[in-house]
C-alpha cells in the first residue's frame, strides 16, 4: 500500500501518518520528491487494510493506493499451475479439454428436461444446465418449478450421465440443492451475496460462480476467496457479461476476462455467451470467440422449441443450432490442439 | 408490448406472432407501413410476460418493445399520492420534512455508538444508522460485530430516542435483526436478492431498499415489487451512487434518479452521500444538492475519529463537519419550504 | 510514477528498470518487501512518462501507477484562488454570483431568437445560448442554421444586452465563429478534438468546455490544459451528463463531478440540466441541485414551443417555466449567501 | 415511431399528438389499449424524425420509442451482401481473407517504420499501420511526427509492398494525409467529428472508422452513414474497446459487436486488440478470438522494443510475439475455412 501525500503536507501531517502506520503493525518506508512525499506501507498481511485506508481522511493525504491483490487462495502467485477441478467420475475442467454445458434457462417439465438432456448429451455435452430456482427482475415472472425441478434434472441424469448444474439463490436452499445437483451455480446477482458464498462453500460441491454483472475481475476472484476460504477448492468462474452503455446486445461479455483471470488466479474459467448476448444468433459466434480466447468451457442454453420457452427463448438454441455450434466447436478444438470433453 | 417484425418478414410469420400471441390470452393490433410491419399486443396483465419475450426468436421478429412499466404497486399509477412512512412514533418520511439518518459505517463498541447517536441526535438526526453485519469485498476485512453490535444500538436508542436502520444480509437473519431494528437496511450488493426481498417484507418492518449499484431505476422498483407484494408497504428508496467509468469518486451519484423516481413510483427516497463519494470533502455539497433536487431524507456515515474507523473512515464526517452540514440543511430546507424533522 | 514489480521478479529485472528510469532522467528509490519490490521514480517533469509507462512491457514488471496529475496549468496547485472569467463587460463566472445562460438547442429563425433573448433577459439570465452549428448523431438531422443562425444572434444581443454562448465544430470555422460569439462552446463529442482545443485556445475567446460522455474529470482538466496551453486562461468547466447503463434518463448527470473538480482546478465550474437528463421535467430540480452542489453557473434550454422544437425539445424549458426556475434558484441563492449575476 | 401515451391522458391530449403527426407529414395509427393509447406513425423518411421527437415534451405523452434503425446506407437491408472494399491492388477486406495490418503505435523514425514494416511484411501482415498525428490525452505527451513521419511510411510502402493506413485527426489535413496514406484512419476520438467525417468521406479514400470509446453500435453505423452519404462506400469499420467500469484492462473489447454489426450493416469490420487490451500479452488471445467471431481483420501494434517505445509500449508486441501470433491464426484460419489474405 502506498500513501500518497497531498503537495504542501506538512511534516506533522507526514509524521501523523507514519505513526498510524505503525500503530497498525507495518513499516513505512518515505520517499520525498520535489512536488510530493510517497509513504510505502510494506509489511505481511492485510488484516488491517481497512484500517490504513481510512488515512484517506488524515489531513495532508491525497490518495491511498494498493500494490498487491487482495486476493490470496485465489491468486496464481498462490498456485502457479492452473487448478483442474473435478466434477464427478473422470469428468474435470480445468485442463485441455473443453467443457460443455446445455440445457433450458428453466426446467418447465420432466418431459422437457429429458428430451434436452437426451439431445445435448448425443451432441457432446457433459454437464445439464437448467433452473430450477430462478433469480428474476419482476416478481410476476416464473420463478422456477422448485424442489421438484430439481427431480427432474436428477432423473434425466441419471438417464444420460450428464452431470447436473443449477442455481441456488438462498443460503437455507444450499444443502437441499446439494442433495441433487453436481455443481452448485451462483448467479450474477448474488456474487456478492456473502452468506451464500459461504454456505456453497461448506458444502464442498463444485462452484460455478458467475461474474456479477457490475463486478470488476479482482472483486471477482474475492467472491471466490470467500468460498476457497471455507476450504472448497473447486470453484468455477464463469464470465457471463457485464453491464455497459450498450443496449443492443442484453450485456457486453468481457473476453480480456478470460486471459486476464487465468495471469491474476489458477481457477478454471467459463462463458455464458447466451446470458451475454440476449441475442442467440449471436450465441455461436461468442462460443467460438470465448474458446479461441481459452476459455476452458462454455455454458449454453438450449430449447426444444425457444419461440414458447417459459424463460429466455429469445438467447437459447434450438436443437439444430447446438449440434452446428458442437460441430464448430470440434474443428475450432483442433486448430487450438484441444479437444471436447 | 409492440413486436416489431423485420423488413422482409413473410406473411407467415406474421400469421405465427398473431397465433402466438392469442394462445397467451391478448389480442394482436397490426400497423403496416411502407417498410415493415408492427404488431401492438394489447390486453390485461403481464402474466406471459417472459413467454412473449420469446417471439424475439421466432423468424422474422427484429424486437420486442415495452410500453407499459413492470411495476405495479411501486408505480404512481397506483397511488398517485406520495407514500408516507412511518418509521416510530411519530417519525415519517415521505411528506415535507427532511429525515436525517447519522452513524458509523460500523458498530465497533458500545462507547463508540452511544458517543455518535448521542451527538448526531443534538445535531438534529432523527436516525441512527449503523452496520452489525457488513457485507464486504473482502472475506479478510472486518464483518462487523454481529447480535451484540444491534444490542449495542438498541441501547444507544433507549438513551437518545433515535429510530436505528441497520443492514440485514441474509434471510436467516431477518427475524433477528428485525428485533432490534427499527427499519431493516437492504444494501447494494442485495438488491436482486430475492429471497432476502421476501423475507423483509414478510417482516412488516419498514424497508430501506439501497438501489443496485448497477441498476436501472426500473429494476429498483421492481425490487420494491417483491416487498410490497408481500403486503409491506413501508418501502424507503434510497439512491446511493451507481458504477461508471469514473474512478475519481468511488460510485457516481445519480440525483437524476431522485425526481425521476419521484415521477414514477409514489414511494419516499432518500441519499447516501457517503457511500456515493467514497470522500469526506464531497459528503456536505452533495448532500445538499440531494435535497435540492427533492430528496425526502440522508443517510450519512459519521465518526469521532474517521481516519482510526475499522471500515470506511475516508468517506464519514467527523462531528464538528456534520453539525456544519446540518445547520447548512436548515438554511437550505427554509429557501425550500420544508423543514427537518 | 510507482512501478510495482511482480512478485517472483528477478534482481535483473529490477536493475533494468532502475537504469531505464535513469536513462529517462529520473532518479530510483527501491522499497522492498516481504512480497515484492516496488520502485518510485521520483524527479521533475513529465517529459517522458509515455516512455516510462511502456516499462509495462517489461520482464517482471507488473504495474504502473501515477501519483501525481497530469495537468499543470488546470491545477488547484497551480492557481490555489479560484479563477475569475471575464465574459464581457461586468460579466464574470467563478465568483459567488450565479451566472445563467439560457436560450434554445439550436437558432431556427430571427423571430425565434429574438423572442426567446427578450424572455430570458427579463427572467434573470446574462447569457445567450443557441446552437448555429449543430453536431447531430445522423446526418439527416437538422443541422443548424450555420453563419445566418451566428449573425441572428448577434442581432439578438445587440437588443438585450446578452452575451452570446455558441458552439463551434471544426478548427477552420473558429475565425469566423469567434467574430459574432463572447464564448466558444466546444461539445462534448469535441472534448478530445485536439486541433479544435487548440484553435479555440489561440482565439483568446473565453472557452466553455463541455464534458466528454466518456470523460473521467482528469481527462477533462487535461483537454482544458490544452486551451490553457495555448496561453488563453478563460476556460470554463461544464458537466453535462456521462454516458451509463441507465437508459431512462438521455444521461446521468455526474454532479460529484462539481466538488470534486473546484477540488482539483481552479476553474469555474458550470452544469447543463437540460443535456444530462434529456426531459424537461427533470431540469427544474437538477438545476437547484447543481447549484447547491457549488455550480458557478447553470446553461438551460429555453423554448418558445418546446413540442414544435426542431431539435431538442424534450428537454427545453418554456417561458413560464424557465420564470419558475429563476425564481427557486433566487431563494436557494439566498440560503447559500450567493445571488444571481 | 410509437407514441406511448400516459395512463390517464386525454382525447385532447391524443388528438394534438394525431395532429402534430399529421402536420409532418405522416399517418397516425392508434391502438387503444385497457391502460393507455398507443400511436403508431407511418410514413416515409426521416426529415422530421427530431421534430416529431419534440412530442416529448407534449402534454400526456409517456415515450417515444422508434422502432426503425436510423442509418440507411450503412444498413444490410440497403444492401444485402456484405460489402467488399478495395485498399489497393489486389488487397480487399470483407470477403474471406483475413486482412492483417500491423505496425507501430507512432513513427518514430525512418530506421524504425523500416524495420518494423520489413518484418511484419515477412511474417504475412499486408497494411502498415502508423501514427504520425497522435490524438494524446495530454498536450505534454509525444504527439507525433507530421508530415514527416507519412513520409517514412510512403518510403517503407516502397520497399516492402505493404499499404499504408494512419491517423487523420484534422478535416484541414486529410488532403495532405490522403497524398501518403491508402486508407485513412479516424480514431476513437474523432468518431463523432462530423466535419472531420466528411471531409475524410470527400476525399474518396478507404476510411476506417473506429468505433467511439463510448459509443453504441447504432451511433458508429451512424458516423459511417456520415461517411457513405458523401458518396464513399469504402468504409470499414474497426472495433477497438468501449469504456466499461473495468479497469484492470485499457477498454472492455465488445466482440458482441462483431456478429451484431454483421447482421445490422453490410460494411467489413476488423478489430484492434492492441488498444482494447493495453496488455501485450492479452493481445494474442483476444485477437484469435475477434477471429473466431468472425472479424474480417485485425489491426495490431508492433514494435522493435516495446519497452523503450515512445507511446503505448505496453501494449505492443515485439517481433517474435507477432510471428507466434501469426502462425497461430494461419492455424485457426483453417479450423473457419478461411485463409490469410
Amino acid at each position: 500500500m502506498i500513501v500518497n501525500m497531498a503537495v504542501g503536507a506538512t511534516e506533522a501531517e507526514i509524521d501523523h501518518v507514519v505513526a498510524r502506520i505503525k500503530e497498525c503493525g507495518y513499516q513505512a518506508h518515505l520517499s520525498r520528491g520535489e512536488e510530493r512525499t510517497v509513504i510505502g506501507v510494506v509489511g505481511k498481511g492485510d488484516k488491517h487494510r481497512s484500517e490504513l485506508e481510512a488515512l484517506l481522511a488524515a489531513p495532508g493525504v491525497e490518495e491511498i493506493i494498493h500494490i498487491s491483490h487482495p486476493f490470496k487462495l485465489a491468486s496464481r502467485d498462490f498456485h502457479p499451475q492452473g487448478s483442474i477441478v473435478e466434477l464427478g467420475k473422470g469428468v474435470t475442467v480445468g485442463a485441455t479439454e473443453l467443457i460443455v454445458a446445455a440445457g433450458p434457462c428453466a426446467v418447465e417439465s420432466a418431459a422437457q428436461i429429458n428430451l434436452v438432456a437426451e439431445r445435448v448429451a448425443q451432441a457432446g455435452a457433459r454437464l445439464l444446465r437448467g433452473g430450477a430456482f430462478k433469480p428474476r427482475t419482476s416478481p410476476y415472472s416464473f420463478q422456477g418449478l422448485g424442489e421438484s425441478g430439481l427431480k427432474m434434472m436428477a432423473t434425466a441424469r441419471a438417464e444420460t450421465g450428464l452431470k447436473v448444474v443449477t442455481e441456488v439463490v438462498s443460503p437455507g436452499d444450499v444443502e437441499m440443492v446439494a442433495r441433487y445437483a453436481d455443481i452448485l451455480q451462483l448467479g450474477t446477482r448474488n456474487m456478492q451475496n456473502y452468506a451464500l458464498l459461504q454456505e456453497a462453500g461448506r458444502s464442498g460441491k463444485p462452484v460455478l460462480l458467475k461474474r456479477g454483472m457490475s463486478s470488476t475481475v479482482e472483486e471477482w476472484l474475492l467472491a471466490a476467496e470467500y468460498v476457497l476460504s471455507q476450504g472448497n477448492r473447486n470453484v468455477i468462474l464463469c464470465e457471463r457479461g457485464i453491464r455497459t452503455f450498450e443496449t443492443a446486445t442484453r450485456f457486453t461479455l468481457d473476453l480480456n476476462a478470460i486471459p486476464l483471470a487465468r495471469e491474476l488466479s489458477h481457477l478454471p474459467i467459463i462463458v455464458d455467451p447466451s446470458q451475454a448476448t440476449g441475442k442467440w444468433s449471436l450465441v455461436r459466434p461468442m462460443a467460438l470467440a470465448a474458446v479461441a480466447a481459452g476459455a476452458h468451457g462454455l455454458i449454453v442454453e438450449v430449447h426444444p422449441t425457444p419461440n414458447q420457452a417459459l424463460s429466455d427463448g429469445a438467447q437459447s438454441l434450438d436443437f439444430d443450432s447446438f449440434d452446428r455450434l458442437m460441430q464448430d466447436l470440434r474443428r475450432l478444438l483442433g486448430a487450438l490442439a484441444k479437444q471436447l470433453a
